[in-house]
């Protein structure tokens, strides 16, 4: 386990990296960042584009997103008013480990469906 | 947004890869599928490479990741009884994202640290 354990470490508990997957490995979260992926959405395009989310988890989503420095939340003055979210660099930087997770969920989620039903009693 | 809502869409709540991304998408199985990614490791293994990890946390996580068929518990019968786990065929198919997300975070926890302080009240 010498590979393990160095400074930076998400196996540290009180390390900065352990702080950042418990932000990203957040359902929504990971939901949400896919869907600014492809440029800035309204509040009310991405509770069209995301199944099952509320609006209040969305909110609660995005503010917290904006708290750790991953979307940016842009009013513009115009009638009506205009609000866009979006993704910081910071945000943008996390798009391939994203795509790459949400790829595997896609290809694989019917193995862990079959998983699942092969342990369940008969 | 015409990319999006396609069969088989982590944005639909009905999907399995939306199932999938619940399942992954969790700060303890993010870990612990790190932790296994270099080979099989014991139960107490586990509890000392990651740090806060409590041994009840560990045993749901792991029998969660197992029930998706994402790890396999070997035991051994030996003097005393040896008991492993693993990363199935499937759960060493997230390695790649695992690690993209992993080393993500070791890269940018300070920037999100950064950005937690500027946000909070002088």
């Amino acid at each position: 386990m010498s590979d393990f354990n160095k400074p930076g470490d998400v196996f540290l508990a009180d390390c900065p990296a352990r702080l950042a997957v418990e932000i990203i490995a957040d359902k929504w979260s990971v939901v949400v960042i896919y869907a600014l992926s492809k440029g800035p959405r309204r509040h009310g395009e991405l509770v069209e584009l995301i199944g099952g989310i509320s609006r209040k988890m969305l909110t609660q989503t995005l503010r917290r997103l904006a708290g750790h420095g991953l979307v940016d939340r842009r009013a513009y003055a115009e009638v009506p008013p205009r609000v866009e979210y979006r993704l910081t660099a910071l945000g943008t930087t996390l798009i391939p480990a994203i795509e790459l997770l949400t790829s595997w969920a896609e290809h694989n989620g019917t193995a862990i469906l079959d998983a699942v039903e092969a342990g369940l009693p008969a």
